[in-house]
């Protein structure tokens, strides 16, 4: 029975969406319009602009800041139906997707036609021992652990009468040098260079020191050699020590090794690689790097009336696979919303997806910021500019840019970071 | 050894001031010109406003919106300094308090005087194996806790297809009708009749049953008569359903059990009683009730050093016990100051503590209120504006003002919840 059943009238074809991410949230917003019933499914209640979700764990922005509730999201939307639960599978044969509620049934529910679009999972190449100790940055959740595990690390200093162990105790070590190791970097570097350095009286944070290891030659392989280069020398300058060119061999509750060294540390933070998530939950065949392999129209050989979309599909460009950006998975969701809804009207498939990149950005503290577009290289102040105004731009919600807005320009003027609250459980081990 | 020693000429007195709420802040505020370096220790990074925490826990307020860091609180002050720790104990004869550090290690800190401003515990009269089922709100993890399950039973009624199974889902019981009490039970009845109602397009949310239920014969007892009956007649016309004069007889994972009688729920919310915690802290003797014994000047009998300051002391006027609010903390805060710095001018001693009663109040949903001060008595819309612009004022940091001011205005123009995030663990068992 399908008891997660959308409203409105039940002789029109259900679409069932699975993900509230980028893609999944396109999709189901572009099919407003449509003659069809949608289901929404996410594990969480918010649709998170995961782009911003670094500013979290580094205490700028506060976890409403960047999301939003997806009910909310598509509260206006009178074929939309949400629910909360978790996908467990899908019957590819019998077209249901089965899943598990908020209070553990498992339900199923039958679709017309299925998106998948449930992005990826932090990967340790192996090393699932290291997610305890190293946590990755994917949920708010992850953000706010990750918060409260700074600031906690420089109470604990502050209460340590031995200057000589303060160094250990606010070592950050960071795997993976793209975007979100970079930003994160720069991010933790500007925060103890801050007010903290006089609010903190006795520990003197001068002594921290940031890592940032990279398996890599070069830190942000997905920008220019050159853009990449001035990233480097602006960490650099921040006082962050690059390490390119390694692997981490061992993390544990005291530290990292990295290429054969060990590096004491209480917080290592995991942004090194991700597992994409739709060809378990669809057991269907995935290209190298575990994304599923899909049609021209970004539906499954001999399954037209499944799509895949996001991190999770496989899809090249001029012989590449396209990277795993918002800007992707927010086409491939109009994009599948566009096929469904012209098979309906059994007006022509539109021509195959096709990206349009808008460029790639990366920020490095206040004010610093590489785009690439194309020819186009921009650093420094215009970039970061251009930076602000893009994700301010692209938020959710017009409640989400006031807030952002006023906490970056508070920040911006004080210097201060507006959202260091620690609201997790006292002694919560890192998990 | 001193290890976490103020900073500032050692040769001043050393002021320790345990606890980061009202009474406490107020203490070290106002220690700020006196001769004196002063370590504040809370086991919490932040000051929190807890007369508004029940709006954290009802969606309506972000948990930034009503705490400000300590150290923020304080940055200005170049005679403070912050230790994030849990004191476990006091040597009134050696003049040392002993603590927890963040990391665990155990730490002894001397005083030239003390004051103790611990506050209370959530009390459950001896069942203490309620405390799994039935949460108090007394801090941010607390609040955000509540606001998951409460928001997390809108999302299982939702994906739940038996409509006759929907009322057991969405009962939430409150045990206590003091201020906290009534007006969670006023703003969970609000959420429910607000945009929520088409947001879930399957439940309805008509069928979700809020039991407010007391010890004694009537609601809001620390108020006047006639002003309950108006509060309670206002709850009624919410929906609430109001239980006098009842015991709890038991609560488990599954309901409560009320006066004999069995209510199946999912969230029971205890509000009901408070356990102060200094007598426990110091070995000291306490009145009926458990609240330290003071002398008028609010040091321990023969240790005038010893300051013990709000929810945890009993100071009585006209025979009866001051009551536990935020007024007489800030009050008392503020007067054990002075009593310090006075003593080291060599002035006269203040006279005996007063407090000064401006009044008690609370409020039920969005534009009512009851407020009353000495023979003055207000409800309605009147009372309401005196509490948000009393409780505006009051908040620590012009950014709480600002965000509150804001998230207030938004949502009474919109009637959205605008702070309905869960970002709990999946599954989280009731703790």
């Amino acid at each position: 029975m399908d008891s997660v059943s959308a409203r409105g009238d039940p002789s029109l074809p259900h679409v069932v969406v699975v993900g509230g991410g980028f893609g999944g949230v396109s999709a189901a917003r572009a099919l407003g319009r449509a003659p069809v019933r949608v289901t929404l499914i996410d594990r969480s209640n918010h649709h998170l602009f995961q782009p911003l979700l670094y500013q979290v764990a580094t205490a700028s922005l506060s976890p409403g800041d960047i999301a939003v509730p997806l009910r909310q999201f598509v509260g206006d939307q009178n074929n939309v139906t949400v629910a909360l639960a978790e996908v467990t599978g899908a019957d590819l044969e019998r077209r249901a997707v089965s899943f598990t509620t908020a209070d553990g049934r498992a339900q199923t529910l039958a679709y017309d036609a299925l998106v998948v679009a449930t992005g990826v999972e932090q990967s340790y190449f192996g090393h699932d021992e290291f997610a305890r100790w190293a946590p990755g940055l994917k949920s708010l959740l992850d953000a706010v652990a990750i918060r409260a595990r700074l600031l906690r690390a420089l109470e604990i200093a502050e209460t340590e009468p031995d200057p000589a162990k303060h160094r250990d105790i606010l070592t950050f070590v960071l795997v993976g040098a793209g975007p979100t190791g970079c930003e994160m970097a720069g991010a933790v570097a500007e925060m103890l260079q801050g007010p903290f350095r006089t609010e903190f009286r006795r520990v003197d944070l001068r002594s921290a020191r940031i890592v940032l290891v990279e398996g890599a030659a070069r830190i942000l392989p997905s920008f220019s050699e050159s853009l990449a280069r001035r990233a480097h020398a602006r960490l650099v300058a921040k006082g962050v020590e690059i390490r390119t060119g390694v692997r981490v061999d061992q993390v544990d509750g005291l530290g990292a090794t990295v290429a054969g060294q060990r590096i004491p540390s209480r917080l290592v933070l995991w942004t090194a690689g991700v597992t994409p998530t739709a060809g378990r939950l669809l057991g269907v065949e995935t290209a190298p790097g575990g994304r599923v392999r899909v049609q021209p129209d970004l539906t499954l050989p001999a399954r037209p009336e499944v799509f895949v979309i996001g991190d999770t599909a496989h899809v090249e460009r001029d012989g590449r696979p396209l990277p795993g950006v918002a800007q992707v998975a927010l086409q491939q969701g109009r994009y599948a919303a566009r096929v469904i809804a012209r098979r309906l009207a059994n007006a022509t498939p539109p021509p195959p997806f096709r990206y349009f990149d808008k460029g790639n950005m990366a920020v490095i503290g206040r004010g610093f910021a590489i785009f690439e577009s194309g020819r186009l290289q921009l650093s420094g102040f215009p970039a970061w500019l251009a930076w602000a105004t893009i994700h301010l731009a692209f938020l959710p919600a017009a409640g989400n840019r006031f807030a952002v807005f006023t906490r970056w320009a508070w920040s911006y003027a004080t210097g201060q970071q507006p959202s260091r609250l620690i609201i997790e459980p006292r002694g919560t081990p890192p998990a």
